[in-house]
């Protein structure tokens, strides 16, 4: 076995659901590519002789007690070319937002310098927030979609990424549409080969995704395409499904059927989807996820302001189904995964105990639906992982050494008062960009805090 | 008129519930103890003649278009001793919560060192953070509850501070609880005269506050006698009123009424009483505030933990009750009031729509429940500095020059798209600490961010 680095740190994951880690002074061993070839405990057997081998070769990177090194982040759910109007006008309904703002935004994207600009940004930004991996949603231009699979590519975050299409008329505006079902089909069998490509010389992984944006703005013939090319060709793919009272009834409306029954008829779920919102799944759409293997993106902060109600997490993870988390910049306002991983469990406590306060409690809320901060913190990561089908989010033989540096003397901790368990929920709950000292994605410094 | 000192900035803030005014190259006139004298816009008659004396004289602080100034956000709700838990534990109940962690960690207080190190590190974060007035409950502990309000004047925050009072031995610990009604009156009466000694040197003003912990921690004999010392000295009063389920049914089963009908009986409500949380007040409990003048600490973050229920802000907003935003360290795991602004309006949506997705929409929230991001920049704001009884919030004749400057450069603002509009509005959704660059209290700098 082949060592090219070693990592001295404590470190914390949550190995498994609602069970938080917290390991001091663990020894990782990484191979050449980043990959977790073995993580030892002081109190293992063969912990001493690699570490005196790790000082001997000079591949040791220590970090002191200071410090408190988790799993990077996985943002399931973010629409790239919507960061210049994160926060923005988050008081309309959803249909104003999307014709008077997104749209607008968005059909911007066909200018290469303005995409590079946001692009950059956006992605400087995620990695200072320690979003070591995110499933994008670009937009209906190719090429500036391309631009920012480049821009991941280059900055080192492992992405996966859509040319978003959109080709219906009735609800998309004309200057922001896809020119026809054939073009929207062959621009994204384009961009997948041109993102394949790509991917060959990026160590982290970038992949394409299939990107219908949802239902009403796609026809039926290119659902239908979109599907078999995702089946053809084993791609991932990402959309929107039950968001809203809006989307719901617009579905059926259109089709008789609810939106995880055509999404599956249309041959877009499976084990490689990921399905943003899903507030307003019911039973059978929550049983067609669980048997098809789709994954939920829980965006809990956008939720408040277009989904007109609340995820329950704690249900659907009984019934089997894979959730992981995303910021929906920018329904959501936040870059930041920390910020919606505490929404998750601040809204799964408000769907618990209810709202109305002059009803009597036990008709307020929904019982046993509160997650805790540990099942929280494994959505942000584990989660992510599962849903795109890699090993991510643990610091574990074979999985990728994806890690944010927290400098806990940030944090108010006090020697004497904190422990272990004190330790890492501080660090989720209180960690904003300034206490991440640094992040790698597979093994590699992707970004140090000047500071 | 003497001006000493001359602002030139864009400057925001909301000079009525639900509108922003955004004004760019504002001059600001402040006199010696930091009161704004007069503020002109470019286009008022005098404004060049005043820009160029002030020139002249060499007293002008002039910022750049990159910069933005929102008045000082103001925390109505915080315990001090709490910030070295804070994030921790909320997944406990309120009962364990008390009992097994705030409890223990309060009655550390009597050590003077360990006080300063938490009670210096908790001013200067809520100073990063844009908090120029903080509405304190210490702990039980005069001695280090008057250091806290040393610190406050030394570093320049303005700053209103109880000594807690606790002394039902049924609901404290026998490690944390005052001696005696009389003891814990005395106390406060000592309390309350040693900080309006220190006020006298102190520009910004630092006021005692008498702070009942809440109903359910003192005895009648001392609830009493607080309300008769805070009536004989017009005092401000904080306390906890209508929490949760738990505290709602325990004052009605000691007294038979509820908190609010309590407080007032108690001589504790009025115009310079401040109440947390206030979530299951009802419409008895509602008119008593209104008609007394009692203001609520509004508490989103930690009432998504601990009141089992959400503040409808906007019913009693409407029925005329004043309204400011609390932090509730540690109840809620955030210094930021900027946070707290968020959940304000985020809570406030999903009060709305309601949280349990099977239920038809018309039946799941309760109607009207909204607040836009503007009346929420309104509370922690002007809401705060009505709860006060101070000219706090606003950029105008006769405010205090509370200030905080933010760097848009370092949020994602890009020019040809933003406007006065979008700006305003990821100030308040986007900014974390490392945006805010320097902060004022009346008209002193007393942060400069370091970066
Ligand atoms: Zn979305
Ligand atoms: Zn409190």
């Amino acid at each position: 076995m082949n060592i090219s680095k070693y990592i001295l740190a404590n470190i914390c994951h949550p190995p498994e659901y609602g069970k938080v880690e917290f390991i001091n002074h663990a020894l990782i061993g990484l191979d050449r590519s980043g990959i977790i070839q073995f993580l030892l405990k002081p109190t293992d057997a063969t912990y001493q002789e690699k570490l005196k081998q790790a000082k001997k070769e000079e591949r040791l990177i220590a970090f002191d007690d200071s410090k408190l090194i988790l799993p990077g982040f996985i943002d399931l759910h973010i629409h790239a070319p919507q960061w210049p109007q994160a926060g923005v006008a988050l008081d309309s309904p959803l249909y104003d937002w999307l014709d008077n703002c997104t749209f607008p935004l968005e059909s911007k994207y066909s200018n290469p310098e303005f995409s590079k600009e946001v692009y950059n940004n956006l992605v400087d930004t995620l990695l200072a927030h320690g979003t070591t991996t995110a499933l994008y949603f670009a937009s209906a231009n190719k090429n500036t979609s391309l631009s920012l699979a480049k821009i991941c590519a280059k900055k080192g975050q492992r992405a996966f990424i859509g040319k978003v299409v959109m080709d219906n008329p009735d609800q998309t505006p004309d200057y922001y549409r896809d020119e026809s079902s054939q073009s929207a089909l062959l621009e994204t069998e384009d961009f997948c080969k041109e993102v394949e490509k790509l991917a060959q010389n990026t160590l982290q992984g970038i992949y394409p995704v299939i990107t219908p944006r949802f239902i009403p703005s796609c026809t039926d013939s290119t659902l239908k395409n979109l599907g078999e090319l995702a089946q053809t060709h084993n791609y991932y793919v990402q959309s929107h499904c039950s968001e809203s009272d809006w989307e719901d009834s617009y579905v059926f409306n259109r089709f008789g059927k609810s939106d995880a029954e055509m999404l599956k008829s249309f041959g877009l779920l499976g084990p490689r989807s990921i399905m943003a919102h899903c507030v307003k799944l019911d039973t059978t759409g929550a049983n067609i996820f669980a048997e098809t293997g789709t994954s939920i993106a829980h965006c809990p902060i956008s939720n408040a302001y277009f989904a007109n109600s609340v995820l329950s997490v704690a249900k659907f993870q009984r019934l089997g189904i894979n959730i992981g988390l995303g910021s929906d910049i920018s329904g959501g306002f936040s870059p930041s995964i920390y910020d919606n991983l505490r929404q998750a469990v601040i809204v799964s406590r408000i769907l618990e105990d209810g709202v109305d306060s002059s009803l009597p409690s036990e008709k307020r809320g929904k019982a046993n639906s509160r997650i805790t901060l540990a099942k929280a913190f494994w959505h942000a990561t584990v989660g992510g992982g599962q849903a795109l089908k890699l090993k991510l989010g643990l610091f574990k033989k074979d999985y990728s050494f994806d890690a944010q540096v927290i400098d806990l003397s940030t944090l108010p901790t006090y020697g004497g008062f904190d422990n272990q368990d004190s330790l890492w929920q501080k660090a989720l709950y209180l960690t904003n960009s300034p206490s991440i000292k640094a992040v790698f994605v597979q093994g590699k410094k992707v970004y140090q805090n000047q500071l």
